[in-house]
């Protein structure tokens, strides 16, 4: 078992003796099978830059600073999770090899729903499914706007910045109102919630003041222990929608539309604009389809268009609302995407109540039903053991850019022997994330090598395009933050300066995207 | 003239003739003619607690550079506005006596206007003045989201959490990407921003690792000097409507209806809900209703509602959209007021191009057409010397803490012998901002002190119901700062912890929301 850096084994071994006075024996993790599930669960299995030296499954906040001065006397590098599934990115493990995690799985109540003003207040180890069952339970009728997979937290995904669906996925926006652990085991509260017995800490997005809401996201300044989450009353009216059409180059012309279509409001949620291939490998594998060497000839795209009738590009929205409304908006968006020569447009009207019975996996992730349905699409190269890295830059939500930065990706990752999977998610009317999901099979380590080879090279190469990632993998978090370089690096000297104030000792996820404490600068 | 605490007359006279080589003598302003226009508007003139020493114009960002250079070598407070106008609390004066302004009212160029993604960007002494004109010299079919007042600066508005109208009005979301002038003197871009050369800066809200936007605004760890403001595309209607109401109780049922239509999306704007003597002030003049003493009784208001025919609460708001979304919307929001007994809704559809000459001032706020109408209220006691304190505590959007906060305000208000002027601007769906306008004779020095301490007790006792405000007067802002205690006050310890770090001497804007230097903690 690897140590984390600096730490002898005296201080390690008090520091654990500790924790396991804080929580007991049971949730302080530390044998080999133990640690296996919070492995990166797509690294090369004798890879090991990132493992941890032990977890810790604290239940409650009291339990948290407890961990946070045990880490700091000792001089213990901690690394916390939610859930841990951002599994493109490194999933549960730390960047510092020897870290102990934090792991947050078992705090996960559902504290709060309040149906009156349509928000919950969460736990960081509530998933999509617990969150949704809850307010069935409850018989509210609100939506939650949920990732793609379910077995993601609502706060993990929130503090990485992940994208959902529904219309406050727009900007990210449904997060209101945090407490959170710093790293000297005080608890601080954001926005009004710093007020005691205020009655809008989650409604009210700001306080008086800065707001610290987002410097806790992305971030390694604190552990967020509580956090509300804003909910969609009912619509009349839930329609999900595709957009077709059969032409690769069709989507400068797809892109151009959807901007005009989503800065005049007409389309207000986060539309998903998928390649042959990314949804081509949520409905079937790579094998039915080619067994040559390298990446996909267009061809073979093609009959997959074809076959599985989704087309070059594939795009998956909806409209939520009065029925009046959402017809005026169908035809407004059918009429302006049909003037692109084979697009077709097509959606349902159901009931929210009917959601839960839709056939398709996108149909009801827009609709908040949360499920694993879209995890299919990890199997592309066959076995069981299915791996991606996700590379996701961000753009102008314009043909242009939209055309440039395919072109980037397409060429690299077919260059590096691999399949160009995309997803373009448009997160507000003026820009998108392009989600490259470079997928390969875990077991096949010069496959893996590949992949992480081509992934790290993009960064890079996007950034020159003027293109930087909005989350980075493990791997490359201190490549990507290096491309945020202007005025001499003056972000993350700022980001930094915060970092040794607000946690001196240095022990709060040193490296999490690319932030390091003083004492691991060398490290970088 | 006042020296600022702790600097010695040499280090003083030093620092002046340092600024004066950077700006040359035209822009270093220090007469007590030059001063005056540069205090607190509505203080009693022999009041001089914020009283600055000199006042600083610079025209570059290399000369903001220079200013914080000299000034930290000097140890010299300085105390920025972009134009000074949030006159309500406090305008362009600074919180500690002596300081020296950094007034941004010459750096006024608009850098630039985007129409494929509709925004702008604009340095802080542009106001929302110069940017409509900007965008109608560019033949732009894009309207912007602005304040009452047209002289106020379109940046100092956003740092200072200022409340807009049209749809990005809502949770202010209009800013997008800052650059920033540090305490140490180096420039930082935020978000996108901080990648040379990329293309989402103004596009995209965040960046890699922790948002700083927010932190730089209502706070003093930074200087702005540039940012991103989205626009909205011409609609192809503009709809400003209006809601009545009858009896001071109604409030409760017109917030708990206002908070489902705003849920649902049928309203997506910042209304404004205002009682008799709010827009009665806008119109009229206090003599022309009563000549008794102390606050108008009920009978008087009655008679005004009546004769100005604005009900006892009357709320401007406005429609966005295609007509026939609009005459939906319209219909449901009809509907649903006039179950409140005696309710009335009406409206006028125009098309974009034709808000400018639209008579009622509200109408074109709404519409984003600059003016300076909306300041005829604070002449309503009379006389040219009309001041106001915005008291401002924000609240759940729920009908039952709309009355009991009005209760509070109201009782508090007249008790001081003033009359209770309310304006509720539901800033999203879930939440509103109280404003009450505090409104005085600034000649009248009983008064003014009298309008002074019923707005420091509101203070507390608003907070003693779970109401905090959202921006504070300079001479509250210790006070409305330490209501938010929770924790010990690890909100304001974790803000202090930051400004020390990231502004070691103290220089910018200390006391800023209650946030001071370490060297200067012992003032509050």
């Amino acid at each position: 078992m690897a140590l984390p850096p600096a730490v002898s084994e005296t201080s390690f071994s008090s520091a654990i003796d500790e924790f396991t006075a804080a929580l007991g024996s049971a949730r302080v993790l530390s044998t080999a099978a133990e640690l296996r599930e919070f492995r990166d669960p797509f690294q090369f299995e004798t890879w090991d830059e990132n493992a941890a030296s032990a977890v810790l499954m604290p239940e409650t906040v009291e339990e948290i600073q407890e961990i946070v001065r045990v880490a700091a006397r000792h001089g213990v590098p901690l690394w916390t999770h939610s859930t841990g599934r951002n599994n493109g990115y490194g999933g549960p493990a730390p960047r510092v090899g020897g870290s102990v995690i934090v792991s947050l799985r078992n705090m996960n109540r559902v504290l709060e729903i309040d149906e009156e003003c349509a928000y919950a207040v969460v736990e960081p180890g509530v998933r999509w499914f617990d969150l949704y069952e809850a307010i069935k339970a409850g018989g509210h009728r609100l939506m939650l706007s949920i990732a793609d997979l379910g077995w993601g937290s609502v706060i993990g995904n929130a503090l990485d910045h992940g994208v959902t669906y529904m219309p406050y996925g727009v900007d990210m926006s449904a997060a209101c109102g945090m407490e959170v652990v710093l790293a000297d085991g005080s608890l601080l509260r954001t926005g009004m919630g710093a007020m005691p017995g205020n009655r809008a800490w989650h409604l009210y997005k700001r306080g008086l003041g800065p707001t610290l809401d987002q410097l806790f996201m992305q971030s390694n300044f604190g552990i967020v222990t509580k956090m509300g989450v804003w909910l969609m009353p009912y619509p009349e009216v839930y329609m999900p929608l595709w957009l077709r059409v059969w032409r690769d180059d069709d989507l400068a012309a797809v892109i151009d539309t959807l901007r005009v279509l989503m800065l005049d409001g007409t389309i207000r949620m986060v539309p998903q604009l998928m390649n042959t291939v990314l949804l081509g490998s949520v409905l079937s594998h790579r094998d039915q389809w080619y067994d040559g060497d390298g990446p996909l000839p267009d061809s073979v795209i093609d009959k997959m268009a074809r076959e599985l009738e989704i087309g070059r590009w594939i795009m998956r929205f909806a409209l939520y609302g009065d029925e009046p409304v959402l017809d005026h908006r169908f035809e407004k968006i059918r009429r302006a995407f049909e003037r692109i020569e084979g697009a077709e447009v097509w959606g349902t009207k159901v009931a929210p109540e009917d959601i839960p019975s839709l056939e398709h996996p996108a149909e009801r992730i827009q609709g908040g039903v949360p499920s694993l349905d879209w995890n299919n699409m990890t199997a592309w190269y066959g076995g069981e053991k299915g791996g991606h890295i996700g590379f996701s830059p961000v753009a102008p939500l314009v043909g242009r850019d939209a055309s440039a930065l395919r072109d980037l990706l397409r060429t690299k990752v077919e260059g590096a022997g691999l399949d160009y999977i995309a997803g373009l998610l448009p997160v507000n009317a003026r820009s998108f994330v392009h989600i490259t999901m470079v997928i390969f099979d875990t077991a096949n380590e010069a496959q893996a090598r590949s992949a992480y080879e081509v992934s790290s090279q993009l960064v890079g190469d996007a950034a020159a395009l003027g293109y930087g990632e909005y989350r980075a993998h493990l791997g490359f978090m201190d490549l990507a933050a290096a491309q945020y370089s202007w005025g001499d690096h003056a972000y993350l000297r700022f980001c930094e300066t915060i970092k040794d104030a607000v946690d001196p000792a240095g022990i709060l996820s040193p490296g999490k995207q690319g932030i390091w404490p003083a004492s691991m600068r060398g490290a970088r």
